[in-house]
């Protein structure tokens, strides 16, 4: 591994993702993805008493799945990485206390899975075989957490995300035939000022914005080198604010750039306003669809931009406006 | 790097902990420590209207105060770790975020500063000069995030701790000339059923011997070796669990181990019930009087195990138990 230009990190011997693995809630299984997806829910329990615990079952039974597709034994997991929305990231902790696995908690909100891709890759290249990341979000533990009650039955803002009931997990693996990771472009903290926290796409937008940019500055790359260029979740909003950004700046993405959030949900059949959002937007979106894609020769490359808002509902009780952070990561045949 | 035995990774080349700084609280300012402390405040707002804020600025200036006493420029900083005791890290996220360094976001709840030291080092013998970790925590702001608020004036049970405010920050460094960080041991989730939320040093003890007992299998040490064993915020009745856990496991550390929980504070003087805890324990503990005892000298080696309990208000609520973690690091002249 070596540093690059600003804040990229270039692997000499690019780990593999060995195998991906997702969950989602039943929205999500009415979506145009839906087909990729390794399990789809018929509800948002999951027989469980609480979405909370439901949330942790979701990302316990990702695990399961994509340790039983991998091949390997649990036993060969190295080390993991895990972290989603709920306050401490009980989540993972809860659905990952029985892995014995050793455990490094994480927190990037949306960008979560991109952020913990990126550290696998840096365990594998470095000293590990096998490094597991893991991530979850749910719609209703996170609008319980984040704004009202659901059964408030609060009407939202067409700026409104939608967030993803899902988890999404990797195994990277030292030794492999691909997909490889070949860069990462770890995100800086970027706030311009977007206070409302039903505007998630703006707030986070700048940060995409910075790390894109700097992903092409320091590898030389320009947009058109890759296939696809994905984010997380910046949504309808967010994503025609980094198209335009992009632009100004001298990137034009306009041809190959999507967002997890936009493709998840179908827009005339599934109104969610902005599209959908979430640690698990990104995440089941690139282990189901993409990394499918991927797999299949469909794409030969991808830059995958894991978006997060860095804000809590206390922060904006307090006036606080909303950090965003954006973590790149490259990933060819 | 390698990986060694089980769990443990050993430093080919081990990577220097260049400086460390600490901001503590007014409590911590009249214990046993305060003169090992960078700064000490006079109040717990220190200027700013809420405690949120308040804990945003103490390690927002333990991070300037450490580049300011290590003697490079923040633009030297290749990479940050940080996180924190407050719901989705907003410590760590708003007092970073004019940092302009690339920001790695975790959450290992009072191991977060262990975890971050851990990563830093791996980052810094793999490609990066100087990477920067920091955590905090703040008495008031936990307390009304986790427990009741304040105002209420509850009465804390005898095996309560007190939530360390303040801040602990370092930076690692690629090349240097010690203290070194020689080997982690990354700890497991363990959950043994403890249900109490105010009695965080029991639920976390059987993380803190898992890990221990790992690490002088992995390494072949004996607890002898080290000049001080230290765990995190065990507290009084933490420590003693793990003290006698440890001999029933044959590994007799009476000798030469001590909490940072139970050194914080004075048990006379400041009666805190069972000690010390939060992120900033461990953090400010080390970064004040540990690293002064290396750096002079005093002691020769260390080897520093954080402990969190990875749950949240929530999961207490609905009945869970706690998930104990805790990353052990060995830290030699």
């Amino acid at each position: 591994m070596q540093k690059i230009g600003k804040q990229t990190i270039k692997f000499d011997t690019p780990p593999t993702i060995l195998e991906t693995a997702c969950i989602v809630g039943p929205k999500e299984a009415n979506g145009p993805l839906a087909k990729f997806f390794d399990q789809c829910l018929d509800d948002e329990f999951w027989g469980e008493s609480t979405w909370e615990k439901a949330e942790s079952k979701i990302i316990k039974e990702t695990v399961n799945t994509l340790i039983s597709k991998s091949g390997i034994s649990p036993a060969e997991i190295d080390y993991c990485f895990a972290g989603d929305l709920l306050n401490q990231c009980i989540s993972s902790s809860f659905g990952l206390r029985d892995s014995n696995v050793p455990y490094f908690g994480i927190f990037g909100a949306c960008s979560t899975f991109v952020e913990g891709l990126s550290l696998a890759a840096i365990f594998a290249e470095g000293f590990a075989n096998n490094v597991l990341c893991a991530t979850s979000s749910h719609f209703c533990s996170a609008e319980k957490q984040f704004r009202f009650p659901l059964e408030l039955g609060n009407q939202r803002p067409p700026t409104a995300q939608w967030t993803v009931t899902g988890a999404g997990s990797a195994i990277v693996t030292k030794e492999g035939n691909g997909p490889f990771i070949t860069y990462i472009t770890p995100g800086k903290i970027v706030d311009m000022g977007i206070k409302d926290a039903n505007s998630m796409g703006a707030a986070m937008a700048p940060a995409a914005l910075d790390t894109l940019i700097t992903h092409f500055k320091d590898t030389g790359r320009k947009p058109s080198y890759y296939d696809v260029i994905v984010t997380g979740d910046l949504g309808y909003i967010g994503k025609e604010i980094l198209s335009d950004l992009a632009k100004q700046e001298g990137f034009d993405i306009k041809q190959n750039y999507d967002d997890c959030g936009v493709l998840i949900f179908d827009k005339e059949q599934q109104d969610t306003h902005s599209g959908g959002s979430g640690c698990a937007c990104c995440g089941s979106v690139f282990s189901g669809y993409f990394f499918n894609q991927l797999r299949n020769k469909k794409i030969k490359n991808i830059l995958l931009i894991a978006t997060g808002a860095l804000m809590n509902a206390t922060s904006s009780q307090q006036g606080e406006s909303i950090p965003g952070i954006a973590h790149a990561i490259s990933i060819e045949l």
